[in-house]
């Protein structure tokens, strides 16, 4: 954890211990689904959530045109691994294909886990 | 990009560009799907992504007794979008509806393609 | 709404109030959905989402090993009702069920329904 950082979380008697980390979400075809779950490992991520999100042709993701369903996936990391995600998808994925990915500042309980 | 902030994502090596955003979250009867679609759509967004989420009656929305499924539909929007799309679910929705919205920062890769 | 904190969305020419308040994310192994359930109303949540998320085995989780379907459930709380949920969680069940928890903080349409 040598980058995250630990923070009380305020409670009223408790002391919360929760971890800054970083939620990278990706919303992409879901004939993209075990790539991008490789891409998120071999960036250094311990674990990943998936689940089914629909698809509206054109107007569900930004570019292309987008037939069948798509897939959302999300991964806990910390800054280091999400720059390691995040460069790979801009020059791997965004040239070539219609994804959306975005990072959420969240606060994890046994955070240790997922860095 | 008039209104959004385009900020570097703390890297150690790259300088991985990312923009600040909302993400507009809204939770809804099913039944509701096309219509707020089309509100998100109206409002200025450039797209969507929805996805089934399980209802639980009264228990699940927080106003009103929910039969059958739900929807979860999100967006990425600027501020002034936001705004627009809040405003419009405040006014014509939320005094009829049992709907669930909310606003979470994201920092989006490619947010040029949302504004 | 002791603890949570008004604010005026910035919007242009109307003042879209929304409510700081806390997006609790809870994925679980789905046998545990009614138990996780009980335990969020037991918290003093007025209501929960919940919704199918794919597992992985050990990959998607990050301990322990998971045969069959995550279920991801998320609640909108105030602080002291986020400090008790995951009190009980980290006291009851990370000892015991592999469980992921994380915070977001989030801003709400119509937030007193909520605290």
């Amino acid at each position: 954890m040598t980058k995250s950082q630990v923070c009380a979380y305020r409670g009223r008697d408790t002391a919360m211990q929760t971890t800054k980390l970083l939620k990278v979400t990706i919303i992409a075809e879901a004939v993209l689904r075990e790539r991008l779950i490789a891409e998120i490992l071999s960036a250094g991520a311990t674990g990943y959530t998936s689940a089914a999100a629909e698809g509206e042709g054109s107007r569900h993701l930004r570019s292309g045109d987008l037939p069948g369903d798509n897939v959302r996936i999300e991964t806990i990391v910390d800054e280091q691994v999400a720059d390691r995600l995040l460069t790979q998808l801009t020059d791997q994925y965004f040239p070539h294909f219609a994804l959306i990915a975005y990072v959420t500042e969240v606060r994890v309980i046994r955070g240790e886990k997922y860095v």
